[in-house]
C-alpha cells in the first residue's frame, strides 16, 4: 500500500477502506508517512469529504492510534457529555452531580482553558482543596460510590489526532467536518464512554457559526457514535450570547451551585435539563426524556443533587462547605459595574469577544503557560432581550485591579443596545439522534 | 503575509494576488515555508485552479526563482519548440536545422531521456565526437554563426519548479493545468526563449491522455506565454501510437537525415512542417504558416536543412559524414524481426509500451544513472491502418542481445491487428494561438 495511491483516490473522490485508513493513520503516527502527505490528504477530504464507513473507520483508528481508558469496572451505562465549547459554559459543573444524584455514573476527563473558553478543572480548583491528582483505581472506586470522579487528561489518548490536528491547524484544513467530527469522536471514545451526549454551539461564539454547518457536524458526529457501538445523541444550542450569567472560575462555581438548587438563570437550567434528561435516557435510567427530566428537577428541589456535589467536592478534598457559602472561595477586590450608556434592549452580546474580555481580567489563560485568576471575572446583569435603563448596570466586572478600561471599552464595543425591542435568541435550535 | 492564509484563500476558491504568489514561491525556495504547506496549496490549487493572471503570475515566480539565460547576444527572435513527451519523437533533431536553414536562430538547451522517452543529447551522441560540452559563450557564437546549437541544462534554472515538481510528485498533485503549465513555461522562459512552439501530445502514450486535457493544458500555456509576452502557439499531436518510425538514438538520427532530405515517414515529416511553420511565422522569417511551409519544404528538397544539421554536427565535434553513411554510428549486432501472427489490419501500437520495450533493449534509462546503448532499439514496418500479412514483419528490433523473447512478449502485447479496416489516426488534431 502506498500513501500516494491513497491520495490519489481520494482527491477524485473514491472512497477509502478501512485498511487505507488505517495504513494513513499508523504511518502517520509513527512518523513513516510524511507531514507533507497528510496535508495533502487532508485538504482532498476537504474537497471530498468522507462517508458514514470511513468517518467511522477513522475514528476508530484514531483510538486505536494511543492508549484507551478502560472504565468497565464502573457499574452502569457510563455517558459522557461533550461540548464544542462555549463562553460561560458552566454545564458540566451542574450536569455531572444532575445525573449522578439519579444514579448515572459520571466518569469524567477534563481538561484546562485556553483563550475565551474556561476549563472544568480550572474552575473547580476555585474551590479550596479541590484537586485531580488521584490515581486511575482512585477514580473509579469514587465512580462507583458517588456516581462522579473528575480527573484531568491522562495516558497517551489519540496521538494520532493529536498529531494530525497540529498539522490541520497550519495547512487551513481544520475546518473540514470529516476531520472535525473524526477528532471529537476519536478522543471521547477513547476516554472510555459507552454513550455519548454532544452540545453542539452554534452562533457568533461557536466554533460552527451558521445554524447549517452545526447541524451537519452533529449530525457527522451522531452518526460516526452509532456507526461504532456508542449510542449517541445531540443538542445544538445557542452561542450567540454566552450561557447563564457567569464568567470565569470561581462566580461560575457559584452559578453552578445556584442551578443546582433550582435558583440559576434560566437558559443554563434549561439547557442542563435538556442534555441531562438525554444522558439519563442513555444511560437508561429513564424511558423517556420526560419522565428524564422530572426526575431530573426533583432531584434540584429535593436538594439530592446539590448534595452530590458536595460529596463529590469532599471526596476530592475540596471544601463542601462551599455549598452553603461561596465566599470561602477567592474573592476579587473589585466589584466594577459597567453602566449603559443608552436606554434600549440588549440587542448583541458577542460571545467570544466577551470570553476574551473575562481573559484579559485573568480569568483565563492566553498562552498555556498563564496564570489565571480564580476570583476575577464578569456577571451579565442583562442578557439579550432585556430592557435596560441609561446608567443602569449592563454586568458587573469582578477585578483584582483597579484599573479596568481597557476591558471597558472592549465591552462597549461588543454589547450593543437597539431602539426596538429584541427577542432573546432560542436556546435549543435542534435534537440530533440517529435515525 | 501568512502561508495559512494563502492556503485558506485558494481553498475558499478566491484569486491570490501576484505578492502572495511571488511570497510562497520565495519562502518555498528558501525553505521558509515547510513541504506541508506547500502540499496543501498545491491540492488546493489541484481543486480551485487558478486564472490566467494568477498562472502568468505562478509562471515568473518561479522564473525568477533562479538564474535565467540571457540569449540576447543571439540576433533575431529565439524561438523555442517544447514537446510533452512521446515516444519516438524525433522532430527536435530534424526541425533544428530544418528552421536554422531559413535563418531563425535555435539556441536550445536539451535534457537526457528517463523511461520511456529519449532524450535530444543522447539521441545526438550517437554521431561519433558529437558533445555538448561546450561554454555559454561559444554557446551564443555557434548560434550566430550557423543558426543552431545544442547544450545540456546549465545554471541552477527555476529551483522553485524542481523542489515543487518534486513534492507534487508524491502528493498526486501533479495533474493539474495550471501547475503543469506554469511548470513547463517557467523553464522555456528562463532558458531565454522570445517565443514558443508547444507540441501538446495527446492519446495513450502521451501525458494527456484526453483530447480535451491536452486542448485545456496547450490554451493554458499559450495564454500563459503572451500574457508575459512570449509570442506562443501549440499543436497537439497524436501520441496514439509512435512518431515516424524509429524509435533509439542512432535510428532516430537516422530517421531525423532521411527527414531532413525529404524522405522521411509521413508523420514526422507532416509534424515537423507543422511545428517548423509556426516557429518561422513567430520568427518572422514569414508572413504566414503557408509561406513558411513553402520555405520549409524548399530547403529539404534543395539540401540546405541538411546542409545545416552537418554543421551543426561538426561544429559540436560530430563527425558530419554520418549525412551520407550513417553506418559511422553505432550499429546493433541482431537485427530481429517480429512477424504478424495473424493477417489483418493494425489497429493499435501502444505507444509507452512500444517505448519500454525499446528502453528494455538498452534504449533508454530506466533509472537516472543507468548506461544506454545508442545502437539499440526498434523500427516499425508498420503503422495504425497499413494492411499486414501473417508473417510479415510488423517491426524489427536493432539488439545487441540474442534472446529477446521478453520483448518480442510484451510489443505483442502492445499491437493488436483487426480483422476489419482501421484508419490512420489523425495527426494534428488541433492549432492553438491567443485569440
Amino acid at each position: 500500500m502506498r500513501m500516494y495511491d491513497i491520495i490519489e483516490k481520494k482527491r477524485d473522490g473514491e472512497v477509502l477502506t478501512k485498511a487505507e485508513i488505517d495504513f494513513f493513520i499508523e504511518g502517520y503516527t509513527n512518523g513513516d508517512i510524511p507531514d507533507y502527505q497528510a496535508s495533502a490528504l487532508a485538504m482532498a477530504i476537504f474537497f471530498q469529504d468522507m462517508n458514514d464507513e470511513e468517518r467511522a473507520n477513522m475514528t476508530m483508528a484514531m483510538v486505536n492510534s494511543g492508549d484507551t481508558i478502560d472504565l468497565s469496572p464502573i457499574e452502569g451505562v457510563k455517558v459522557d457529555k461533550h461540548s464544542t465549547g462555549g463562553v460561560g459554559d458552566t454545564t458540566t459543573l451542574i450536569l455531572g452531580s444532575l445525573v449522578a444524584s439519579l444514579g448515572v455514573p459520571v466518569a469524567k476527563m477534563s481538561g484546562r482553558g485556553l483563550g475565551h473558553t474556561g476549563g472544568t478543572i480550572d474552575k473547580l480548583e476555585a474551590v479550596p482543596g479541590f484537586h485531580v491528582e488521584i490515581d486511575k483505581d482512585q477514580f473509579i472506586k469514587l465512580v462507583n460510590t458517588n456516581k462522579l470522579s473528575v480527573i484531568g487528561q491522562t495516558g497517551n489518548l489519540t496521538p494520532a489526532d493529536k498529531k494530525l490536528y497540529g498539522l490541520r491547524d497550519v495547512t487551513a484544513t481544520v475546518n473540514s467536518i470529516p476531520l472535525i467530527a473524526s477528532s471529537i469522536m476519536s478522543k471521547k471514545i477513547a476516554a472510555g464512554a459507552d454513550a455519548i451526549v454532544l452540545d453542539v454551539k452554534t452562533g457568533a461564539g461557536a466554533f460552527m457559526k451558521s445554524l447549517e454547518d452545526s447541524k451537519a457536524l452533529a449530525e457527522a458526529m451522531v452518526r460516526i457514535g452509532n456507526h461504532v457501538g456508542r449510542n449517541t445523541m445531540a443538542v445544538i444550542s445557542d452561542m450567540s450570547q454566552p450561557l447563564g450569567r457567569a464568567i470565569g472560575n470561581a462566580l461560575e462555581v457559584e452559578e453552578a451551585i445556584e442551578t443546582l438548587k433550582g435558583n440559576g438563570p434560566e437558559d443554563l437550567t434549561e439547557l442542563c435539563l435538556t442534555l441531562g434528561s438525554q444522558m439519563v435516557v442513555l444511560a437508561s435510567k429513564a424511558a423517556t426524556l420526560d419522565e428524564a427530566r422530572q426526575q431530573l428537577e426533583a432531584n434540584m428541589k429535593n436538594g439530592k443533587a446539590l448534595e452530590n456535589f458536595a460529596a463529590f467536592l469532599q471526596s476530592q478534598g475540596g471544601d463542601a462547605r462551599v455549598v452553603e457559602d461561596v465566599t470561602i472561595m477567592p474573592q476579587a477586590a473589585y466589584k466594577i459595574d459597567l453602566p449603559a450608556k443608552t436606554s434600549g434592549y440588549v440587542s448583541g452580546i458577542v460571545a467570544d469577544e466577551i470570553g476574551t474580555a473575562a481573559m484579559l481580567l485573568g480569568a483565563g489563560r492566553a498562552t498555556k503557560e498563564s496564570e489565571i485568576d480564580l476570583a476575577v471575572g464578569l456577571y451579565l446583569n442583562k442578557k439579550i432581550g432585556d430592557y435596560v435603563e441609561a446608567g443602569e448596570s449592563l454586568l458587573t466586572i469582578y477585578a483584582n485591579q483597579e484599573d479596568v478600561e481597557a476591558v471597558k471599552e472592549k465591552l462597549y464595543r461588543n454589547i450593543t443596545i437597539s431602539n426596538h425591542k429584541v427577542d432573546a435568541p432560542t436556546l435549543i435550535h435542534d435534537m440530533v439522534t440517529d435515525k
